[in-house]
Protein backbone atom coordinates (compact mmCIF):
# COMPACT_ATOMS: atom_id res chain seq x y z
CA UNK A 1 0.00 0.00 0.00
CA UNK A 2 1.08 3.41 -1.01
CA UNK A 3 -0.32 6.47 0.60
CA UNK A 4 1.48 9.35 -1.93
CA UNK A 5 1.38 13.10 0.19
CA UNK A 6 -1.71 12.24 2.74
CA UNK A 7 -2.89 15.12 4.46
CA UNK A 8 -5.04 13.90 7.17
CA UNK A 9 -3.56 11.63 9.62
CA UNK A 10 -6.68 10.56 10.65
CA UNK A 11 -7.25 9.14 6.94
CA UNK A 12 -3.49 7.34 7.37
CA UNK A 13 -4.70 5.62 10.55
CA UNK A 14 -8.03 4.53 9.21
CA UNK A 15 -6.22 3.29 6.20
CA UNK A 16 -3.62 1.02 8.68
CA UNK A 17 -7.05 -0.51 10.22
CA UNK A 18 -8.29 -1.39 6.49
CA UNK A 19 -4.98 -2.97 5.83
CA UNK A 20 -5.27 -4.43 9.31
CA UNK A 21 -8.97 -5.90 8.85
CA UNK A 22 -7.69 -7.45 5.35
CA UNK A 23 -5.04 -9.05 6.20
CA UNK A 24 -2.33 -6.55 4.64
CA UNK A 25 0.91 -5.14 6.19
CA UNK A 26 3.23 -3.30 4.11
CA UNK A 27 2.38 0.56 4.03
CA UNK A 28 4.88 2.93 2.38
CA UNK A 29 4.05 6.72 2.33
CA UNK A 30 5.48 9.25 0.32
CA UNK A 31 6.24 12.16 1.70
CA UNK A 32 3.20 12.16 4.24
CA UNK A 33 1.88 14.42 7.01
CA UNK A 34 2.94 13.67 10.24
CA UNK A 35 1.31 11.09 12.57
CA UNK A 36 -0.20 12.34 15.88
CA UNK A 37 -2.13 10.74 18.05
CA UNK A 38 -5.91 10.86 16.08
CA UNK A 39 -3.79 8.28 13.84
CA UNK A 40 -3.39 5.67 16.03
CA UNK A 41 -6.22 5.92 17.89
CA UNK A 42 -7.67 5.53 14.53
CA UNK A 43 -5.61 2.34 13.28
CA UNK A 44 -6.76 1.19 16.37
CA UNK A 45 -5.61 -2.86 16.85
CA UNK A 46 -3.76 -2.21 13.44
CA UNK A 47 -1.68 0.13 15.17
CA UNK A 48 1.19 -1.97 14.08
CA UNK A 49 1.05 -1.06 10.79
CA UNK A 50 1.63 2.22 11.72
CA UNK A 51 4.88 1.13 13.61
CA UNK A 52 6.27 -0.39 10.61
CA UNK A 53 5.82 1.74 8.40
CA UNK A 54 8.05 3.08 5.93
CA UNK A 55 8.29 6.89 4.50
CA UNK A 56 9.83 8.02 1.33
CA UNK A 57 10.56 10.90 -0.67
CA UNK A 58 10.59 10.13 -4.03
CA UNK A 59 7.46 7.73 -5.42
CA UNK A 60 9.79 6.31 -8.43
CA UNK A 61 12.33 4.37 -6.63
CA UNK A 62 9.42 3.60 -4.09
CA UNK A 63 7.45 1.74 -6.58
CA UNK A 64 10.70 0.28 -8.15
CA UNK A 65 10.60 -3.02 -6.94
CA UNK A 66 6.65 -3.84 -7.32
CA UNK A 67 5.82 -6.15 -10.30
CA UNK A 68 2.73 -4.07 -10.96
CA UNK A 69 1.51 -0.19 -9.96
CA UNK A 70 -1.98 -0.09 -9.58
CA UNK A 71 -3.08 3.72 -9.96
CA UNK A 72 -6.38 4.74 -8.24
CA UNK A 73 -8.58 7.53 -9.48
CA UNK A 74 -11.49 9.07 -8.47
CA UNK A 75 -12.17 10.42 -11.79
CA UNK A 76 -12.74 9.05 -14.79
CA UNK A 77 -12.56 10.53 -18.14
CA UNK A 78 -14.84 9.75 -20.99
CA UNK A 79 -13.01 10.15 -24.16
CA UNK A 80 -11.18 7.35 -25.48
CA UNK A 81 -7.44 9.24 -26.70
CA UNK A 82 -7.53 9.64 -22.53
CA UNK A 83 -5.95 6.27 -22.46
CA UNK A 84 -3.81 7.01 -19.29
CA UNK A 85 -7.19 7.30 -17.44
CA UNK A 86 -9.20 4.21 -18.43
CA UNK A 87 -9.70 2.02 -15.39
CA UNK A 88 -10.77 -1.05 -14.26
CA UNK A 89 -13.36 -2.02 -11.13
CA UNK A 90 -12.04 -2.85 -7.88
CA UNK A 91 -13.30 -6.65 -9.17
CA UNK A 92 -11.48 -6.26 -12.44
CA UNK A 93 -8.45 -5.85 -10.71
CA UNK A 94 -9.09 -8.64 -7.85
CA UNK A 95 -9.99 -11.29 -10.79
CA UNK A 96 -6.93 -10.07 -12.64
CA UNK A 97 -4.16 -10.12 -10.42
CA UNK A 98 -5.21 -13.13 -7.83
CA UNK A 99 -3.07 -15.92 -7.44
CA UNK A 100 0.02 -13.75 -8.31
CA UNK A 101 3.03 -14.12 -5.95
CA UNK A 102 4.91 -10.74 -7.22
CA UNK A 103 4.87 -7.98 -5.33
CA UNK A 104 1.84 -5.09 -6.21
CA UNK A 105 1.77 -1.50 -5.35
CA UNK A 106 -1.51 -0.04 -4.60
CA UNK A 107 -0.94 3.60 -4.75
CA UNK A 108 -3.73 6.30 -3.98
CA UNK A 109 -2.88 10.05 -4.02
CA UNK A 110 -3.64 12.82 -1.66
CA UNK A 111 -7.32 13.42 -0.50
CA UNK A 112 -7.54 16.63 -2.75
CA UNK A 113 -5.39 16.24 -5.65
CA UNK A 114 -5.13 12.78 -6.10
CA UNK A 115 -2.38 11.37 -8.30
CA UNK A 116 0.03 13.66 -10.34
CA UNK A 117 -0.14 13.24 -14.05
CA UNK A 118 3.42 11.70 -14.03
CA UNK A 119 2.67 9.45 -11.42
CA UNK A 120 -0.33 8.31 -13.62
CA UNK A 121 1.94 7.51 -16.32
CA UNK A 122 3.60 5.60 -14.08
CA UNK A 123 0.88 3.17 -13.42
CA UNK A 124 0.68 -0.08 -15.09
CA UNK A 125 -2.77 -0.22 -14.51
CA UNK A 126 -5.70 2.34 -13.05
CA UNK A 127 -8.84 1.53 -10.55
CA UNK A 128 -11.72 3.43 -10.24
CA UNK A 129 -14.30 2.69 -7.77
CA UNK A 130 -17.84 2.95 -9.24
CA UNK A 131 -20.06 5.77 -7.67
CA UNK A 132 -22.83 8.11 -7.63
CA UNK A 133 -22.30 10.99 -10.73
CA UNK A 134 -23.37 13.37 -7.79
CA UNK A 135 -20.69 13.12 -5.67
CA UNK A 136 -18.17 10.38 -6.93
CA UNK A 137 -14.81 10.68 -4.35
CA UNK A 138 -14.45 8.66 -1.98
CA UNK A 139 -12.78 9.46 1.39
CA UNK A 140 -9.41 7.97 1.04
CA UNK A 141 -9.32 4.93 3.59
CA UNK A 142 -12.84 4.35 2.21
CA UNK A 143 -11.53 3.99 -1.14
CA UNK A 144 -8.83 1.90 0.50
CA UNK A 145 -11.55 -0.27 2.04
CA UNK A 146 -13.21 -1.06 -0.98
CA UNK A 147 -10.08 -2.21 -2.93
CA UNK A 148 -8.62 -4.47 0.16
CA UNK A 149 -12.38 -6.29 0.03
CA UNK A 150 -12.17 -6.93 -3.10
CA UNK A 151 -8.70 -8.51 -3.41
CA UNK A 152 -9.29 -10.45 0.09
CA UNK A 153 -12.68 -11.67 -1.27
CA UNK A 154 -10.89 -12.83 -4.36
CA UNK A 155 -8.91 -15.11 -2.28
CA UNK A 156 -11.07 -17.44 -1.36
CA UNK A 157 -14.45 -17.02 0.46
CA UNK A 158 -14.17 -18.27 3.92
CA UNK A 159 -16.83 -21.57 4.58
CA UNK A 160 -19.91 -21.75 5.17
CA UNK A 161 -21.57 -24.17 7.95
CA UNK A 162 -21.70 -27.37 6.92
CA UNK A 163 -24.11 -27.10 3.79
CA UNK A 164 -27.01 -29.95 3.66
CA UNK A 165 -26.15 -32.88 1.01
CA UNK A 166 -28.27 -33.52 -1.89
CA UNK A 167 -29.55 -36.85 -0.39
CA UNK A 168 -30.69 -34.97 2.57
CA UNK A 169 -32.51 -32.21 0.30
CA UNK A 170 -34.18 -34.76 -1.65
CA UNK A 171 -35.21 -36.63 1.94
CA UNK A 172 -36.34 -33.12 2.87
CA UNK A 173 -38.52 -32.90 -0.89
CA UNK A 174 -39.89 -35.62 0.35
CA UNK A 175 -41.05 -35.27 3.22
CA UNK A 176 -42.66 -32.29 1.98
CA UNK A 177 -44.20 -33.86 -1.36
CA UNK A 178 -45.74 -36.20 1.87
CA UNK A 179 -47.09 -33.27 3.75
CA UNK A 180 -48.97 -32.35 0.83
CA UNK A 181 -50.21 -35.59 0.41
CA UNK A 182 -51.64 -36.01 3.75
CA UNK A 183 -53.69 -32.69 3.37
CA UNK A 184 -54.98 -33.41 0.55
CA UNK A 185 -53.49 -30.84 -1.43
CA UNK A 186 -55.08 -30.21 -4.86
CA UNK A 187 -52.90 -32.98 -7.15
CA UNK A 188 -52.74 -30.67 -10.14
CA UNK A 189 -50.97 -28.31 -8.54
CA UNK A 190 -48.55 -30.59 -6.33
CA UNK A 191 -45.82 -30.82 -8.97
CA UNK A 192 -45.69 -26.87 -9.04
CA UNK A 193 -45.65 -26.61 -5.78
CA UNK A 194 -42.96 -29.10 -5.02
CA UNK A 195 -40.99 -27.50 -7.75
CA UNK A 196 -41.06 -24.01 -6.02
CA UNK A 197 -39.98 -25.58 -2.87
CA UNK A 198 -37.68 -26.89 -4.23
CA UNK A 199 -36.34 -23.53 -5.55
CA UNK A 200 -36.71 -21.66 -2.76
CA UNK A 201 -34.61 -23.94 -0.92
CA UNK A 202 -31.92 -23.83 -3.76
CA UNK A 203 -32.33 -19.88 -2.63
CA UNK A 204 -31.53 -20.15 0.93
CA UNK A 205 -28.74 -22.99 0.73
CA UNK A 206 -30.07 -24.00 4.32
CA UNK A 207 -27.28 -25.51 6.50
CA UNK A 208 -27.29 -29.22 7.59
CA UNK A 209 -29.40 -28.05 10.82
CA UNK A 210 -32.14 -26.13 9.20
CA UNK A 211 -32.86 -29.09 6.98
CA UNK A 212 -32.80 -31.29 9.81
CA UNK A 213 -34.90 -29.19 11.81
CA UNK A 214 -37.32 -27.76 9.20
CA UNK A 215 -37.90 -31.65 7.90
CA UNK A 216 -38.95 -32.54 11.31
CA UNK A 217 -41.82 -29.75 11.31
CA UNK A 218 -42.93 -30.75 8.21
CA UNK A 219 -42.63 -35.14 8.72
CA UNK A 220 -44.02 -34.56 11.96
CA UNK A 221 -47.06 -32.70 10.71
CA UNK A 222 -47.76 -35.27 8.12
CA UNK A 223 -46.93 -38.06 10.73
CA UNK A 224 -49.34 -36.66 12.84
CA UNK A 225 -52.15 -36.47 10.67
CA UNK A 226 -51.48 -39.67 9.08
CA UNK A 227 -52.03 -41.44 12.76
CA UNK A 228 -55.03 -38.91 13.06
CA UNK A 229 -56.65 -40.00 10.36
CA UNK A 230 -55.91 -43.79 11.27
CA UNK A 231 -57.46 -43.73 14.45
CA UNK A 232 -60.17 -42.06 13.35
CA UNK A 233 -60.27 -45.27 10.20
CA UNK A 234 -60.18 -48.02 12.92
CA UNK A 235 -62.65 -45.94 15.31
CA UNK A 236 -65.14 -45.56 12.38
CA UNK A 237 -64.25 -49.03 11.23
CA UNK B 1 -29.28 2.79 6.32
CA UNK B 2 -30.13 2.50 10.14
CA UNK B 3 -27.85 3.30 12.68
CA UNK B 4 -28.44 1.99 16.21
CA UNK B 5 -26.47 4.26 18.68
CA UNK B 6 -23.55 5.01 16.99
CA UNK B 7 -21.09 6.65 19.56
CA UNK B 8 -18.80 8.67 17.51
CA UNK B 9 -20.34 11.30 15.52
CA UNK B 10 -17.11 11.72 12.88
CA UNK B 11 -18.38 7.84 12.15
CA UNK B 12 -22.03 8.89 11.14
CA UNK B 13 -20.32 11.81 9.04
CA UNK B 14 -18.43 9.27 7.32
CA UNK B 15 -21.32 7.11 6.73
CA UNK B 16 -22.99 10.32 5.07
CA UNK B 17 -20.00 10.62 3.01
CA UNK B 18 -20.08 6.92 1.96
CA UNK B 19 -23.92 7.28 1.40
CA UNK B 20 -23.83 10.35 -1.01
CA UNK B 21 -20.90 8.11 -2.74
CA UNK B 22 -22.99 5.50 -3.94
CA UNK B 23 -26.50 7.04 -4.18
CA UNK B 24 -28.27 6.81 -0.84
CA UNK B 25 -29.89 9.17 1.05
CA UNK B 26 -32.46 8.31 3.89
CA UNK B 27 -30.22 8.02 7.38
CA UNK B 28 -32.06 6.95 10.39
CA UNK B 29 -30.20 7.07 13.81
CA UNK B 30 -32.03 4.96 16.87
CA UNK B 31 -30.53 7.24 19.70
CA UNK B 32 -27.17 8.66 18.37
CA UNK B 33 -24.59 10.67 20.08
CA UNK B 34 -25.35 14.10 19.61
CA UNK B 35 -23.51 15.35 15.93
CA UNK B 36 -20.57 18.22 16.24
CA UNK B 37 -19.01 20.07 13.91
CA UNK B 38 -16.50 16.96 13.45
CA UNK B 39 -19.74 14.76 11.47
CA UNK B 40 -20.32 17.48 9.17
CA UNK B 41 -16.49 18.01 8.25
CA UNK B 42 -16.44 14.24 7.91
CA UNK B 43 -19.84 13.96 5.39
CA UNK B 44 -18.05 16.90 3.49
CA UNK B 45 -20.34 17.31 0.34
CA UNK B 46 -23.10 14.84 1.70
CA UNK B 47 -23.63 17.33 4.45
CA UNK B 48 -27.57 17.59 3.29
CA UNK B 49 -27.22 13.31 4.46
CA UNK B 50 -27.00 14.12 7.63
CA UNK B 51 -29.35 17.61 7.91
CA UNK B 52 -32.31 15.34 6.44
CA UNK B 53 -31.49 12.49 9.03
CA UNK B 54 -34.43 11.21 11.16
CA UNK B 55 -33.79 10.42 14.53
CA UNK B 56 -35.42 7.71 16.82
CA UNK B 57 -36.02 6.15 19.75
CA UNK B 58 -37.04 2.31 19.03
CA UNK B 59 -35.18 -0.17 16.60
CA UNK B 60 -38.66 -1.93 16.33
CA UNK B 61 -41.03 1.13 14.68
CA UNK B 62 -37.67 2.06 12.87
CA UNK B 63 -38.10 -0.63 10.98
CA UNK B 64 -41.27 -1.77 10.40
CA UNK B 65 -42.38 -0.31 7.22
CA UNK B 66 -38.88 -1.97 5.77
CA UNK B 67 -39.97 -5.04 3.46
CA UNK B 68 -36.37 -6.80 4.32
CA UNK B 69 -34.45 -5.86 7.70
CA UNK B 70 -30.66 -6.44 7.19
CA UNK B 71 -28.50 -7.05 10.48
CA UNK B 72 -24.93 -6.78 9.76
CA UNK B 73 -21.94 -8.44 12.22
CA UNK B 74 -18.51 -8.46 12.40
CA UNK B 75 -18.84 -11.56 14.38
CA UNK B 76 -19.66 -15.02 12.51
CA UNK B 77 -20.23 -17.84 14.72
CA UNK B 78 -18.93 -21.00 13.42
CA UNK B 79 -21.15 -23.63 15.07
CA UNK B 80 -24.39 -25.19 12.73
CA UNK B 81 -26.57 -24.62 15.95
CA UNK B 82 -26.23 -20.90 15.68
CA UNK B 83 -28.65 -20.24 13.50
CA UNK B 84 -28.94 -16.79 14.29
CA UNK B 85 -25.95 -15.63 12.72
CA UNK B 86 -25.35 -17.42 9.77
CA UNK B 87 -24.91 -14.80 7.29
CA UNK B 88 -24.41 -13.49 3.87
CA UNK B 89 -21.44 -11.95 2.50
CA UNK B 90 -22.39 -8.02 0.66
CA UNK B 91 -21.97 -9.84 -2.63
CA UNK B 92 -24.87 -11.67 -2.10
CA UNK B 93 -27.06 -9.72 -0.27
CA UNK B 94 -26.59 -7.47 -3.45
CA UNK B 95 -27.12 -10.02 -5.68
CA UNK B 96 -30.59 -11.31 -4.05
CA UNK B 97 -32.00 -7.75 -3.33
CA UNK B 98 -31.02 -6.12 -6.77
CA UNK B 99 -34.25 -4.84 -8.70
CA UNK B 100 -36.45 -5.34 -5.82
CA UNK B 101 -38.61 -2.02 -4.98
CA UNK B 102 -39.28 -2.98 -1.03
CA UNK B 103 -37.54 -0.52 1.03
CA UNK B 104 -34.54 -2.39 2.39
CA UNK B 105 -33.31 -1.38 6.00
CA UNK B 106 -29.23 -1.65 6.30
CA UNK B 107 -29.02 -1.85 10.33
CA UNK B 108 -25.43 -1.37 12.10
CA UNK B 109 -25.32 -1.70 15.75
CA UNK B 110 -22.90 0.42 17.84
CA UNK B 111 -19.29 0.99 17.04
CA UNK B 112 -17.72 -0.97 20.34
CA UNK B 113 -21.07 -3.61 20.56
CA UNK B 114 -22.99 -4.29 17.36
CA UNK B 115 -26.12 -5.28 17.52
CA UNK B 116 -27.93 -6.63 20.54
CA UNK B 117 -29.19 -10.27 20.37
CA UNK B 118 -33.02 -9.12 20.29
CA UNK B 119 -31.95 -6.73 16.87
CA UNK B 120 -30.28 -9.68 15.60
CA UNK B 121 -33.35 -11.90 16.12
CA UNK B 122 -35.83 -9.35 14.22
CA UNK B 123 -33.05 -9.29 11.15
CA UNK B 124 -34.84 -11.18 8.25
CA UNK B 125 -31.06 -11.73 7.22
CA UNK B 126 -27.63 -11.50 8.24
CA UNK B 127 -24.13 -9.63 6.41
CA UNK B 128 -21.02 -10.19 7.44
CA UNK B 129 -17.81 -8.79 5.38
CA UNK B 130 -15.52 -11.50 4.88
CA UNK B 131 -11.84 -10.16 7.15
CA UNK B 132 -8.99 -11.26 8.51
CA UNK B 133 -8.94 -13.89 12.01
CA UNK B 134 -7.05 -11.94 13.25
CA UNK B 135 -9.05 -8.31 13.08
CA UNK B 136 -11.83 -8.77 11.45
CA UNK B 137 -13.90 -6.06 12.87
CA UNK B 138 -14.66 -3.54 10.73
CA UNK B 139 -14.76 0.80 11.02
CA UNK B 140 -18.65 1.38 10.89
CA UNK B 141 -17.90 3.57 7.99
CA UNK B 142 -15.83 0.84 6.17
CA UNK B 143 -18.60 -1.64 7.02
CA UNK B 144 -20.91 0.78 5.15
CA UNK B 145 -18.65 1.18 2.52
CA UNK B 146 -18.36 -1.83 1.19
CA UNK B 147 -22.15 -2.79 1.94
CA UNK B 148 -23.24 0.15 -0.48
CA UNK B 149 -20.32 -0.33 -2.92
CA UNK B 150 -21.50 -3.99 -3.43
CA UNK B 151 -25.14 -2.60 -4.00
CA UNK B 152 -24.61 0.17 -5.66
CA UNK B 153 -21.94 -2.32 -8.47
CA UNK B 154 -25.43 -4.62 -8.75
CA UNK B 155 -27.75 -1.85 -9.65
CA UNK B 156 -28.78 -1.58 -13.33
CA UNK B 157 -29.67 -5.27 -13.35
CA UNK B 158 -33.09 -6.86 -14.25
CA UNK B 159 -36.08 -6.15 -11.52
CA UNK B 160 -37.37 -9.54 -9.91
CA UNK B 161 -41.05 -10.83 -9.43
CA UNK B 162 -42.72 -9.17 -6.54
CA UNK B 163 -41.34 -9.68 -3.17
CA UNK B 164 -43.68 -10.29 -0.36
CA UNK B 165 -44.78 -7.91 1.73
CA UNK B 166 -43.60 -7.57 5.39
CA UNK B 167 -47.28 -7.93 6.95
CA UNK B 168 -47.74 -10.92 4.51
CA UNK B 169 -44.54 -12.44 5.79
CA UNK B 170 -45.64 -12.00 9.28
CA UNK B 171 -48.47 -14.49 8.46
CA UNK B 172 -46.17 -16.88 7.28
CA UNK B 173 -44.19 -17.08 10.25
CA UNK B 174 -47.72 -16.79 12.23
CA UNK B 175 -48.68 -19.98 10.52
CA UNK B 176 -45.36 -21.61 10.66
CA UNK B 177 -45.65 -21.04 14.78
CA UNK B 178 -49.28 -22.15 14.34
CA UNK B 179 -47.82 -25.85 12.90
CA UNK B 180 -45.57 -26.15 15.68
CA UNK B 181 -47.80 -25.84 17.97
CA UNK B 182 -50.37 -28.11 16.24
CA UNK B 183 -47.89 -30.45 16.24
CA UNK B 184 -46.55 -30.38 20.01
CA UNK B 185 -43.25 -29.12 18.60
CA UNK B 186 -41.39 -28.98 22.18
CA UNK B 187 -42.04 -25.65 23.51
CA UNK B 188 -38.24 -25.05 24.91
CA UNK B 189 -37.21 -25.41 21.14
CA UNK B 190 -40.32 -23.20 19.43
CA UNK B 191 -38.63 -19.87 19.32
CA UNK B 192 -35.11 -21.22 18.33
CA UNK B 193 -36.93 -22.86 15.46
CA UNK B 194 -39.38 -19.81 14.56
CA UNK B 195 -36.61 -17.43 14.04
CA UNK B 196 -34.46 -20.02 11.97
CA UNK B 197 -37.22 -19.98 9.58
CA UNK B 198 -37.52 -16.48 9.61
CA UNK B 199 -33.84 -16.57 8.41
CA UNK B 200 -34.24 -19.28 5.72
CA UNK B 201 -37.37 -17.34 4.58
CA UNK B 202 -35.23 -13.70 4.75
CA UNK B 203 -32.12 -15.44 2.82
CA UNK B 204 -34.43 -16.80 -0.35
CA UNK B 205 -36.61 -13.76 -0.70
CA UNK B 206 -39.55 -15.52 -1.47
CA UNK B 207 -42.44 -13.91 -3.77
CA UNK B 208 -45.83 -13.06 -3.13
CA UNK B 209 -46.55 -16.49 -4.98
CA UNK B 210 -44.17 -18.70 -3.03
CA UNK B 211 -45.20 -16.88 -0.07
CA UNK B 212 -48.78 -17.78 -0.64
CA UNK B 213 -48.53 -21.10 -1.74
CA UNK B 214 -46.01 -22.15 1.39
CA UNK B 215 -48.24 -20.39 3.53
CA UNK B 216 -51.36 -22.64 2.01
CA UNK B 217 -49.53 -25.24 2.73
CA UNK B 218 -48.58 -25.01 6.14
CA UNK B 219 -51.66 -23.27 7.60
CA UNK B 220 -53.69 -26.32 5.89
CA UNK B 221 -51.48 -28.54 7.78
CA UNK B 222 -52.03 -26.90 11.08
CA UNK B 223 -55.86 -26.83 10.21
CA UNK B 224 -56.12 -30.17 9.32
CA UNK B 225 -54.34 -31.24 12.24
CA UNK B 226 -56.86 -29.06 14.52
CA UNK B 227 -59.61 -30.41 12.90
CA UNK B 228 -59.16 -33.78 13.52
CA UNK B 229 -57.65 -33.62 17.22
CA UNK B 230 -61.48 -31.81 17.75
CA UNK B 231 -63.39 -34.39 16.10
CA UNK B 232 -61.38 -36.99 17.91
CA UNK B 233 -62.19 -35.07 21.04
CA UNK B 234 -65.81 -34.62 20.39
CA UNK B 235 -65.90 -38.72 19.77
CA UNK B 236 -64.39 -39.54 22.71
CA UNK B 237 -66.45 -36.58 25.03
Amino acid sequence: MVLVRPQHDGNVGAVARAMGNFGFKELVMVDPCPLTDEAFKRAKHANYILDDATITSDFESTVSDCFLVVGTSGIVTQGEGHYIRIPLTPRELAERTMGHEGKIALVFGREDLGLTQDQLLRCDLLVHIPAHDEYPVLNLSHAVTVLLYEIFAAQGTPSKPNPATEHEKELLFRNFSALLEAIEYPSFRREKTNVMFRRMMGRAIPTKYEFYTIMGVLGGAAERIRRLERKKGDEEG
